[in-house]
């Protein structure tokens, strides 16, 4: 099973490492992390942190692709650059999955592949899902045949046990998640608009958009 | 709010990044990773994609010191590295905070840090941390003073959302649960030995353990 996830400047790292630690434990999985460059890749801490093994023209396929998000200002590069959209729509071509966490679903988008289906992003910027031909659903994890999207940057690690217990069952799934012990007790019950103080929605949508 | 990442080889990638990407988003927040070696560090799943831009012997100080673990056999040479102890006790003689996520609390415990507290560690490994003078507690985040330790893996969210919050109040950890949109929604209820199938219970023992 062949993994290949996307990196690039400005990214969410969590984005792409939630659904690593995930896939990564299924059986004979690999992964290889593609850049535009291979090398150092520097996320949005600004902490250059993270290192591309490949670059993008060098893959042709994968059984699963992984497209992470960002801000929209370091992901809207992302979305114009013809390198980068050739990329996954050579890789989706033939994947088993194609899949995005945040924002990595309005790079999707740019690369055409959402329209007419449903798929979620971060909650910020359900809006711009629009501008690409996709329905945005509120859904944590949007399954439409092959492409799988999920919501902002933590959803990752649910959409890989959902992965997971797509390809290998749902004992892989649980056997995954009782691995890396995800049982997740948040100290607060704010982590989507619906939840969270009006003031603190704004406020996030503020920095997202603003 | 400089925070400290301990990085080292056959780590697990989560157990850091999940704290990264919460407290690195607490505000004013500087993050360094720091490892034996700087640069490439390859992680349990064998694909070399993190790097670590500092040395622990160039790092004198850290407002939070995050020590992340691994497979067993991974952390073991770290709890017997003389080089990598000497670093957590020298931060830990001036942090705020000394925290640790899964079996990075091993190395705590082999540092000296844990007498007498109590902590937890990856749920497959609490017998491990009485050794070092801790009393094992089931709860996801532990707080004694100063040190808390996070259990497995994806843990290491939860105690980074207690830690923000703790340091800047609720609002805070709220605010960054928001933006990460960490509203989960696993599919199974599989991620403690209390809820998942005994038989997965005993493989995944087995295969941190066996």
């Amino acid at each position: 099973m062949e993994i290949v996830i996307l990196l690039f400047e400005g990214m969410t790292a969590l984005d792409a490492l939630g659904p690593y630690e995930v896939l990564s434990k299924m059986p004979g999985a690999t992964v290889r992390f593609a850049a535009k460059k291979s090398g150092i890749i520097t996320p949005d801490s600004g902490v250059s942190f993270l290192n591309a093994d490949h670059k993008l023209k060098d893959i042709e396929t994968a059984d699963i692709l992984v497209i992470p998000g960002g801000h929209p200002l370091a992901v809207k590069p992302m979305m114009e650059d013809e390198e980068t959209l050739a990329f996954i729509r050579r890789l989706h071509a033939t994947s088993k999955w194609t899949t995005s966490v945040c924002t990595g679903s309005l790079i999707l988008g740019a690369a055409g592949l959402l329209q007419g289906l449903q798929a979620t992003t971060h909650w910020a910027c359900h809006d711009i899902l629009a501008e690409y031909g996709a329905t945005p659903t509120l859904q944590r994890v949007v399954q439409q045949g092959k492409i799988i999207t999920a919501a902002g940057v933590s959803s990752g690690i649910d959409m890989g046990l959902t992965l997971a217990a797509l390809e290998y069952g749902d004992e892989s799934g649980m056997w995954i998640q009782l691995m890396i012990e995800y049982d997740p007790q948040p100290p607060f019950d704010a982590g989507s608009p619906e939840k969270a103080p009006a003031h603190l929605v704004e406020s996030v949508r503020q920095a997202v958009r603003g």
